[in-house]
């Protein structure tokens, strides 16, 4: 059985990463590959290595709409097949794999299945993302020698917060009303801290208050796209769609011990406030790579190269949802296999 | 069959390295532990491993009696039990095991096997250590990516400090008289070197004098715990119990190719004179850590996953000792392993 | 089956890296030996193993014809029979097995297979080093993280200079005339670029001519010993004697993936100008160091631990001798093991 679900869209990275003309080697699933736009800026995903000596293809060279191998020269073109060989005729095995690739939501996609179904409605609907002027976004890109449904688990209960970010973020979700349902393919949880003391973090959105409501809400999609919503307010004031913050979480397997963990935090309040995006920003790292990374790599260190199943995790209230996706997302890898015999 | 000695006391570190309120992580056997001091003082060990998601217990915090996750926040106590569990109800599934832990001979001991077998008394005597003042102890500790029964031959093997510490420790016991025997479980090796020139190391020792008898003994027990008792005095005087000095060199195995190699080194001479000391230390640094441990991990590196045995290697007179102390661990394995059948 | 060809010499190394007195430490098909120089000058080759405790014996000492275990102090002498034990008698299993090793063209070759058929004819005859005054040699040493056949190819298909080299080395001969064929045991390459621009590092060479005539040839004998020829000059001119430099190649399997890249240059021409071998041996380091050792390893990171034709590489022209060297080289493997059998 694979262990990947492969029908589906993969955050390869942020848009940004490919500059015209550049190019970016990033593997996802096991599968080495290589992204570069074509002339007129659109993108190429193909197999990062050449046919012919298995050079990775990001070693070499963009030019216009194709990519050469720095070894011996073979250009390919964004369908992969091979447009180029200073050495003789272009025979129909000079190809590599391409995939379907997306930009959207400041986002690179990439379909790592069956191209046929590779249809960009299926992404997620992030457009919070598009909506939030960009000095609002606070993306960023943390690599993490963790199994990514760990990752998933840290996000799907957010109940960690207030052990391993108690002076950031936490305080507030362990006491929380907290439900979780299915809905279609997504699973939605959702947090309110009612009356609450604000965590650090939140109280500039509560408006100084010092005591608040604060909501929060995750919804996660397969294989492990996330929003985070948060809002704070005053105690006993109403919610507006201005309190509103809402932060991707995509954690994409690189290997099945290793995670490129993507995040790009918006907000509807305080858009222009570049002192509070610098506080955020810290605060946000601060809380991931000095808090979460470390305890990521460490429980999988512990677990090694056993399936986490096998070793019989206790289950608490507040893992219901994350034990949902996981459960949703095997069920979605186990149909896939299926389908193919 | 399982590789290690489980029946028995492992030594897991010196008692100063947990103070009071805190921890130490460390893998015996490739068991992961971690171990903390209660608030009354005294010392509980726990597989570091959290049930729910496996984070390390050791990277939470000690408070009072518990130990609590830095990830969810999970509390356990001395028997390994949850005690505190903010996020709903204690099942009896949320425990990790305990081990028996003694404090003695300012060292922390911890018994893998079956807990109803731990008897303090069966800890190696070490009183040496107790009735030395501290200002003559010294202590160290050297992890060392080589098998401990490698780390064995080498104390139950003197000869190799005439090669292998030339300018410290060695010169005499290549061509001293040397006995081994067995008594009960322990092996014991002596060398006596008569009217010979002290090396540098215990020249002191023996009062300056051009000419010496060097006494040398190791008392070997499973499964790896050794005492080294050295006396010099000027050739021909009799020894007297203020001529002696004991030193433990224990060798524990974090996995098959690494070990704990933790030392005391105690006297009954010049207890007070720190210069003496700080030279002993520096002999004594110099030794094993500049001379020992590369040639001990080069040793490991050149047998690699292999069987020591199976590479057939040439016994000479002087692997008597260290060869009737691997049978006999072994026999010790094979009977644990029996009694489980 | 065997992995790599036994009944061959293989370079262990240059002469200079073995003063007297002095041993080298080098795995070579992943057999670990040692090389020192025996009292009157001859090298000596033995297994990197005392077969006692298994000690490297490099990290010992050398004296005399003897070089000692650092460890417990056995010596062996240039048969790898044990010649002194200071524990006892010396019994025939101390010995470790010994080498025919040569000292030819500057060069250490040993020979790991049935030391009976190690005839140094067999030696390639590399006497252009000898012929060539020390300060016209430019020689060096690269340990790769590739297969060595990956660096054979490099040499066998020097089309990749023009785009992995193409301030140096490259331009010419992708475009170039070239034929292969094979000569007995040997697979010859010739490039013939006939007035074209002469790449840098050619330029010197051609006399300053802005159109020059550039000749290449690379000789290839198993396993992977490759003398590569060239000549520039003016075009039109007839090639002379005095025309023609001469670089040696030998790639030696450390293990299946990782290789020990020795290489020396020399010419015939300009042999007293060290401004011009400075420059020479700074092209070399270039292309070898910052262009071929990242694109080799980066190719073997690609291929993994897949047998390389498990892979379908495409096959150009311009593998055309690569090819033949490999099924050359794969049928005296396979030719070995028959005659095991």
């Amino acid at each position: 059985m694979t262990k990947y679900l492969m029908n589906t869209w993969y955050q390869a990275g942020f848009a940004d990463e490919v500059p015209a003309g550049g190019k970016l080697a990033r593997t996802i699933c096991e599968v080495p590959l290589v992204f570069y736009r074509r002339a007129e800026g659109s993108l190429t995903a193909l197999v990062d290595r050449c046919p012919h000596r298995f050079a990775p293809l990001s070693a070499g060279r963009v030019d216009g709409d194709k990519i050469f191998c720095g070894y011996h020269g073979l250009g390919f073109g964004a369908d992969g097949k091979c447009m180029y060989n200073p050495h003789g005729p272009i025979v129909s095995a000079l190809a590599v794999r391409s995939f379907p690739v997306v930009e959207r939501h400041t986002i690179i996609w990439v379909w790592l299945g069956d191209a046929e179904r590779a249809d960009p409605a299926l992404i997620s609907d992030l457009s919070y993302i598009d909506e939030t002027p960009p000095q609002a976004r606070i993306s960023g890109y943390m690599p993490t020698a963790a199994n990514y449904q760990l990752l998933s688990d840290n996000i799907l209960d957010l109940s960690h917060a207030d052990f391993l970010h108690p002076d950031t973020l936490g305080g507030i979700n362990s006491t929380a009303k907290t439900t979780n349902r299915q809905e279609g393919d997504k699973v939605v949880v959702d947090w309110l801290a009612e009356n609450c003391e604000p965590p650090p973090a939140f109280r500039v959105t509560a408006h100084g208050a010092d005591r608040a409501d604060v909501w929060t809400e995750v919804v996660w999609g397969a294989p492990a796209v996330m929003t985070l919503g948060v809002a704070a307010v005053p105690a006993g004031q109403p919610r507006t769609w201005h309190d509103e913050g809402y932060t991707l979480h995509n954690m994409v397997p690189e290997t099945a011990t290793s995670t490129h963990y993507f995040y790009c935090s918006t907000r509807r309040f305080r858009v222009d406030d570049e002192g509070f995006s610098q506080f955020l920003r810290g605060a946000l790292e601060q809380a991931f790579v000095q808090e979460d990374k470390p305890m990521l790599e460490s429980q999988q260190a512990r677990i090694g190269n056993t399936d986490f199943w096998s070793l019989a995790p206790v289950l608490l209230k507040i893992d219901a949802a994350s034990t949902r996706a996981r459960r949703l997302l095997a069920q979605k890898i186990a149909d896939e296999a299926a389908a193919l015999t």
